[in-house]
């Protein structure tokens, strides 16, 4: 048992491929702190190769794309100083994604995924660094470009379905 | 019916989540060439939401990957003057991958994907541009790199599982 407190557990997005829980295909991922850095430990399987054996590049970029996300809604309520659960809820999407490929990554071993916010501009644009595990070794680099898009305290200011970065 | 020759049944990854023919999950998608540019038509559904209704950019990251990998490869035999079905045979495996994300991609609508090689450094080392399209919309672009890693008259020269970055 853990009382690790999954950042999805607190974001609507239940369909999401990378980390819905209710979608029947996706990585379903859960991400937490430990210390300053946001960690993901997912397992992957015969589905989510590239070439045999090895993690599809793919999924990779999924895994740091979902993670980061998650990690920047829990970065913006953990500055605040309250808890996950409290209001207002926060979406952030992503603006960009940078992955760089340093080795294979097998697909026979856990993959741990480590993230932290690196620089946030006018509360909004959040700039994140990620790196990927597998058996101890550093096999993926990843930056990347969060915005927050919905505040519940404000809901009209976004709409993720349209201009959701005209204001960049 | 149409007398299109799609690069991934050159390829030789048939596991792959994003373009192999045999994985029960995968995206199975198809690249072909259309001129200068190799393109693929792809339908997301259900299973591949981030938010409802959008396209999870994941999934975005990985039809950029394996698109351009497969356009890599087709680049370098046409190069060659030669068929995709003559040998020998290249691999390539992504080096980095950019992605920005410039508006919501839908799930209601077939997806065209659009790239082509930019550079090509010492003849191991492609560069691609890569743009999406919705509904003949813009909303995501990529900058990939990729490197051949495997040809199959030389097969002692590289192992996808050990080293495959090692002498960039």
């Amino acid at each position: 048992m853990s009382d690790r407190e999954y950042f999805q557990d607190y974001m609507p997005g239940d369909v999401c491929f990378g980390c819905g829980s209710k979608n029947p295909v996706g990585l379903h991922i859960h991400s937490y702190w430990e210390g300053d850095h946001a960690v993901c430990q997912w397992r992957p399987d015969e589905r989510h190769q590239g070439w045999a054996g090895l993690t599809c590049g793919g999924i990779l970029a999924t895994l740091i794309d979902c993670h980061c996300m998650a990690t920047a809604m829990a970065t913006a309520i953990r500055q605040e100083n309250r808890s996950l659960s409290s209001s207002p809820h926060y979406r952030f999407a992503t603006g960009s994604l940078n992955v760089r490929y340093l080795k294979p990554t097998p697909i026979d071993t856990p993959l741990q995924i480590r993230a932290h916010v690196t620089e946030i501009k006018h509360n909004r644009k959040f700039s994140l660094d990620c790196a990927l595990y597998a058996h101890d070794e550093k096999t993926v680099e990843g930056s990347v470009v969060a915005f927050l898009v919905y505040r519940s305290d404000q809901p009209e200011q976004t709409n993720p379905q349209f201009g959701l970065h005209t204001n960049r």
